[in-house]
């Protein structure tokens, strides 16, 4: 192992072109570096790493998010790039995200983390290609369709390498469309902040919404088909299925490629884990894995690897640190003092969960009664929405959705769904929603009962604060006809009015009728 | 009554410069303006108001507050006053705060608004007079102790007018001392607005936290005594004592000197209600109403009003608008769209409430099984503080303050308290206070339950988030030495770690104990 050398202007290290240290691995596939297997240029990059200070994480946590858009930078990720002679790559992974996603709410510029807007995201059931959510890890690669090609290896009878066309040819390998809603164990992660910061990984855990979620036909081959036909079947030891992407990622100074893992249990089930090439009816977006990404139905939405190239037959969990050391699930007892890898479990399938996404957190609701209801409910692995409940109190009193306001069962995709709610009270109330899914699970009930250190998975009851304005009662319809007269708007909520809102005479005589104080 | 005319440059009003329409009422009372005397100086001023355009209250609840001290400018307000000619009087009251408050936290700078700073608030049963928090509804009249004159009027048998040097000379009144804690029905709004905005006043609600009391040792004389001696007692009818004071007040267009009012029945509780001089053996801070205040014990801090010159005996509740339109406590259901003067009830004595000053909220902890936690605990009107108890778990178990740890009682004064609270848990927790008063009356148990459209009285169990490091635990213990072995601090709690939490080779030997998944 070469000495630890000053870095020359960031354009060589040790006397060599970084361009020569870190070269594009196969022609045709810009912005992938292979890493896997090459531990020198590991070691290399990370003592690249280590000579340079990078800027610090930035706090959104303690403090309010920015009102920008993009609301974060990645600047600490962009450095790692760029410190490697990868700074195309960042180039390319933004002009693809003005490209492909302009529309959405950048939630972090690189790696790039988008979010679909609330007026896109319960349109329909099927969330078009240009507003579906992304979670990036690393910078997207741009690979040509006509260089691609997958291999696999590990614990298989007979590693091969696939091109795509081949992949594709029905006549060799069986297709499958499939209805799939893709979850980020970050939906709703904000819930979590607002309530407690937690860890601020240095990749950014993005401060998501309800909008980390979408649904698509996929169209691919199962990969139990490609294991079977291509590779004469795995070997009995084999127990994971590891995908890795040509995309870069960091920990703790090291370099990867993106490598996570799902058991063979969960391959097996045939159109539960695809290789796709096809996001509804279309080739894959460039953002979402162009030409070839695993899609893993109802597991958290890291396992669904993009650009994916290699996959490895293991006895064991992949240990990639995104499988190993990432998206654990911790008890509130672990925190920054003491977590591990090894006591946090492994988040793979995901739990029911559901949001209201119309009315808008704080909006205020003028109405007669009944106010709507709009949002999305569902679970993963296999198990269906069965139930939607929503409560107009905090959740002491639950109406059910009729299943004629629900879209209809998928094994792996959620239900959207609407109900109007019976609305007595005014002010301001916490309408909140749970899902029961098809094996009788819930959600959790507040945010605490679930809050955790890497803020994942937040499926808690979703509660939403409403301002209800019941123009049904006589005193509130005069108020508004007054606010009409005068020529003014209910809202903004917090601006006075500015006349007075009782006659002196009708104030005395109420106080003369029910006094302030008792007479004696 | 003239016709509107145009603001000449407002310099001037139908052709009669403002310095003659509105003029300082008295020689040696700069600032001061008489206008509940004067039906047509106020006529003038509402048509004046009605010519211009002012500058909108901010909007500080829908967003977060700007991290700027002074927190929020009163715009608005010195808008209202140089309309008027009056802007001398804003620039006092900044000069003022300047000079008699720098260390504030300056909420509002105008009507100026002042918060305690935390680490003076608890230091000693008696705030130091630089430290009491302020919460002025108009500017800082700049009267001189010798031309000063009290005024006693109404429903009395003699109507007087008694110098400073008649009302301070001891063989004509006994005088009293008293210890009183004066709390705004502001304290701790901030909590109301972070769960819901409500009213946006146009003088501004402002977002107190924890600071907006305080405890002085008042002297003065008995009001009872002085209308008994002076004035020979008051008519049978007389139910209410009004206090007016020099500062100028805005309400929806109109213009009032401030004035509220107070029940017979406290007054002749005697050292209840004092007409106060001094404070803390000096002369009552220009800002804290110079050269007199009402000081009435245990009631809202709005009744003790500043700069009085005038006291009515009335037969009801005064009709300025800070007693009737204001102050006003509303149920639930009542907010933007229907609340009125006759509709809520007014905010007299003050109830029991508390607040956790240390640890601060969102604190990080290190500990040993053991957190300090202080702060303060009052009930109003001659109730007494009897227990003050403390939760570590959100309010599942309590713990009380010994009769050690706590200062002593006082009829109308806060106690301080600490205690020392076992920990075991770690990661965040939610410390709680509440407090019983000698009429066992306790605190409501969270901020919804006693929400209300004005953001008054937050007087719910006070909750502060802390993050638990509890260092007694090994696995705690060594991740702290592995910190400071890196040269690093536990702070700030967001920031990841640089380093492998765990090794590899540990990380498989625990999965290989305990497997990720079932093995069959």
């Amino acid at each position: 192992m070469a000495k630890v050398s000053p870095l020359d202007s960031g354009k060589s290290f040790g006397g060599i072109p970084l361009s020569q240290l870190f070269p594009e691995s196969k022609l045709g596939w810009r912005g992938y570096v292979e890493w896997e297997d090459h531990p020198e240029r590991k070691r290399t990059a990370s003592e690249i790493l280590k000579t340079k200070k990078f800027t610090p994480i930035p706090e959104f946590q303690f403090v309010p998010l920015p009102q920008t858009n993009p609301v974060l930078v990645g600047h600490r990720w962009k450095e790692y790039h760029e410190a490697l002679g990868l700074k195309s790559i960042v180039d390319f992974s933004w002009a693809t995200v003005l490209k492909e996603k302009p529309g959405m709410i950048h939630l972090l510029d690189f790696p790039y983390n988008g979010e679909t807007p609330r007026s896109e995201l319960i349109k329909a059931k099927i969330t078009d290609n240009k507003w579906h959510f992304v979670r990036n890890h690393g910078g997207v690669p741009d690979i040509d369709e006509g260089a691609y090609e997958l291999e696999i290896g590990g614990l298989v009878n007979k590693p091969v390498k696939i091109s795509l066309k081949e992949l594709k040819d029905p006549s060799k390998f069986p297709q499958a469309e499939v209805t799939v809603t893709i979850q980020c164990s970050g939906t709703r992660r904000i819930e979590q902040i607002q309530l407690y910061p937690g860890d601020g990984d240095e990749l950014i855990n993005a401060p998501w919404g309800e909008g980390a979620i979408g649904t698509a036909v996929y169209r691919g081959v199962p990969l139990k088909k490609v294991l079977k036909i291509a590779c004469g079947g795995i070997l009995p030891e084999a127990k994971h299925l590891e995908f890795i992407g040509a995309d870069t990622y960091f920990k703790k100074g090291n370099v990867y490629n993106y490598a996570v893992s799902v058991p063979w249990r969960k391959v097996r089930q045939n159109e539960e884990v695809l290789l796709a090439w096809e996001m509804n009816g279309k080739p894959l977006p460039k953002i979402h894995g162009f030409p070839l990404r695993a899609v893993v139905t109802g597991y958290i939405g890291a396992r669904s690897a993009k650009w994916l190239y290699k996959i490895n037959a293991l006895a064991e969990p992949s240990l990639g640190p995104v499988q190993a050391a990432e998206y654990l699930y911790y008890n509130q007892q672990l925190g920054k003092q003491n977590v591990k890898m090894s006591n946090g479990f492994s988040i793979q399938g995901m739990p029911v969960s559901s949001a209201i996404i119309f009315p808008l957190d704080k909006q205020v609701v003028i109405h007669e009664g009944e106010i709507e209801v709009k949002g999305w409910s569902y679970s993963g692995d296999g198990n269906w929405v069965q139930r939607v409940e929503v409560s107009p109190d905090g959740g002491h009193v639950w109406y059910a959705c009729a299943e004629e306001d629900m879209t209809e069962k998928h094994y792996h995709a959620w239900r959207l769904w609407s109900i109007r709610v019976p609305v007595n009270a005014q002010g301001w109330l916490e309408f909140c929603v749970r899902t029961w899914d098809s094996n009788n699970n819930t959600e959790p009930t507040f945010v605490r009962s679930a809050w955790n250190w890497d803020l994942h998975v937040t499926s808690s009851c979703h509660r939403v604060k409403i301002y209800s304005v019941n123009k049904s009662k006589p005193e509130t319809a005069k108020r508004l006809a007054e606010i009409e007269a005068h020529g003014e708007t209910f809202e903004p909520l917090t601006r006075p009015l500015e006349w007075e809102l009782e006659d002196t005479q009708e104030y005395l005589q109420q106080m003369r009728k029910h006094p302030r104080e008792p007479l004696d």
